[in-house]
């Protein structure tokens, strides 16, 4: 058994190089997690996501506890073997989409409780439940249970919610000393858009001591300017020798600029829901592959392309797809999104390595030049 | 440029196993092909169909003729190049689904008249036109254009859709003199359940001469018993030198009824839409992978299929992909059930070649015995 570690393999700036050493392998830094919500990646077999690159996926507590259930997915023998990915896994701790998905959700100092949305039944999420549904699950990555307040947000609402969340991050690191060794807890930095809420979290969490550092609280409706200054103030109050994880973050241009701020990981649903939507990413930037103007052009989205998808198949033939309502064009869409995402996290890893990260951002946002207007995460 | 050709290998009683060559490669039969009715199989990406075992796939004229237009793909190379499977494509005339899909249909002795379904407009189909559409679309095998009676019917309906189907048929074969060199065109016998109709069909039919002969109009609401009976008295009328081919059909047991009955090549929706909607179709007979008792079962679906979907997910993580609503779950049965049409296929070729077809069948029955009501298709 692995026990948790990060190395870091080297800085550019803020922008860091490193690995991750977990129970179920290594992930390598910068890293983009993509989602797997109900233990999925919509749309994508596991093959795909894993060919893509990606060494880790992250899969949401909320969702698993109500369905299939945490102690159901423990006595099938863990989340990796549940669903057949036996490299690493991160689990939220289900906070977050309480917060967005849950109807009469109530919030005290014990914990939230809210109505399923799957069966309607009552569920009480504590930070020490939501600590040993995640070591049901088996993850190798856990969360704390963290209360994120949309943003703008009045100040003291703000300070309330980064209050609780440090409260709350006590209570989990306390639950998970029952947690097999190996597994990691990240804490989560909460503060809105408050340069001083933000450090005094970040610090007081540091000062508790987690395996690694989260900033909550993002792409919930802020500008990315406010992203960019949010990150760009909190991450140098993270402790160095940890991982720091951006948490739901986010369109190429926001992860390259939080690389650039010293942010190692990151997850996002953008490469997937986009894909399904008609939406790729590519090298020259955003295509809808749904304008009229593919249905007659034989060229591929991408003709050296490291995915398949990207270089197999024209554009009229995925804008036909999507015209025609075939499932397979959202999967063709969402493996290409995933393999550019992967590709664009081991260009950053390399030109962080050799210290020309700028250069590395500075190229390929000129060659996204041609297409602006990324669709928000 | 490789020609049309079959070569019967081996027989055994009725069932025959042979070799199709086309431009595109050979086909084994008995032959299943999966349908891609818009240019793609619903749900699975072309890889794993030929990864299946796919020698050839169906698609559909009507749809493609609609969206995105004949002329279209012709411009962009030809079905094959179009949606990037270079193996052998059949392609049916458009009849069958103006006769179930289109309002307002209006059949003469000259052809189709019918509203598309896609836009509303009049669009017509002639004999000619059928074929012109299918040497534009570029497909290695062409069918006629006839006329499907549903069943039962009147005598009088099907004599006279009959004639209609022999009349186009010749029309169709002359349309096809302008086709490149190697392409195929079959003739369709229909005729209903009448015995004298049916052969009247498929002696006229031999009489003009086609490279291949199917029987229409049957999965069409007749019985399983009625179907055998029918291919049991036309397969004979056929003849022997040219593949034969029943249409839309069907499920396990049809095609082994029907192989033993004469028959080389089927296609069908099936193994999709069933897949689709949870069922697995396995060697230990069908499975409804949404029955509540598949939630804790640890089990693959089977731990010696040459699928790697049904070798390496569990029972439980299928069924709670089902629940769950993901899109993965429907793509992975779709894969596995046509890897088991084709394996089926495979073991009918092999058991021909050793003159024990009846064994195969009444073994391969014995061990779904356990389960029944295979689904209609």
């Amino acid at each position: 058994m692995t026990e948790f570690s990060f190395r870091l393999l080297a800085t550019d700036g803020a922008a860091r190089a490193g690995e991750i050493s977990t129970p179920h392998g290594i992930v390598r830094t910068p890293a983009f997690m993509p989602v797997g919500t109900q233990a999925a990646i919509k749309g994508v077999h596991h093959a795909d996501v894993r060919a893509a690159g990606a060494d880790i996926i992250l899969a949401n507590t909320y969702h698993l506890m109500l369905r299939p259930g945490a102690e159901r997915v423990a006595a099938l023998g863990g989340l990796h073997q549940f669903m057949g990915w036996p490299h690493p896994i991160i689990t939220d701790s289900g906070g977050f989409q309480v917060m967005s998905l849950a109807p009469l959700r109530q919030i005290t100092e014990a914990g939230v409780t809210f109505r399923s949305h799957i069966d309607g039944a009552m569920v009480e999420l504590s930070p020490e439940r939501a600590i040993a549904v995640q070591i049901l699950l088996g993850s190798d990555i856990a969360m704390q249970l963290d209360e994120c307040v949309k943003l703008p947000a009045e100040k003291h609402d703000i300070e309330r919610a980064m209050g609780l969340s440090l409260r709350w991050a006590e209570r989990c690191k306390r639950a998970f000393e029952r947690a097999p060794a190996g597994r990691a807890l990240f804490g989560i930095v909460q503060g809105g858009d408050d340069q001083a809420l933000r450090e005094h979290s970040a610090r007081a969490l540091a000062g508790i001591g987690f395996h690694g550092y989260a900033i909550g609280g993002l792409a919930v409706g802020e500008t990315a300017e406010v992203m960019r200054k949010v990150v760009g103030e909190t991450a140098p109050a993270l402790p160095r020798a940890q991982p720091r994880y951006l948490m739901g973050v986010g369109t190429p241009s926001d992860l390259l600029d939080a690389v650039e701020r010293g942010i190692d990981m990151f997850d996002c649903v953008l490469p997937t829901r986009n894909g399904r939507h008609g939406l790729a990413f590519t090298r020259f930037g955003p295509i809808n592959i749904k304008n009229a103007h593919h249905a007659d052009d034989k060229r591929p989205l991408d003709a050296e392309s490291r995915c398949p998808a990207a270089r197999d198949f024209s554009r009229a033939y995925l804008h036909h797809l999507f015209k025609a309502g075939e499932a397979l064009g959202g999967t063709l869409l969402s493996v290409i999104n995933l393999y550019y995402y992967q590709d664009l996290m081991a260009g950053a890893r390399a030109a962080i390595a050799a210290g020309r990260y700028a250069d590395y951002v500075a190229q390929t946002r000129e060659a996204w030049a041609a297409k602006r207007d990324w669709p928000q995460c």
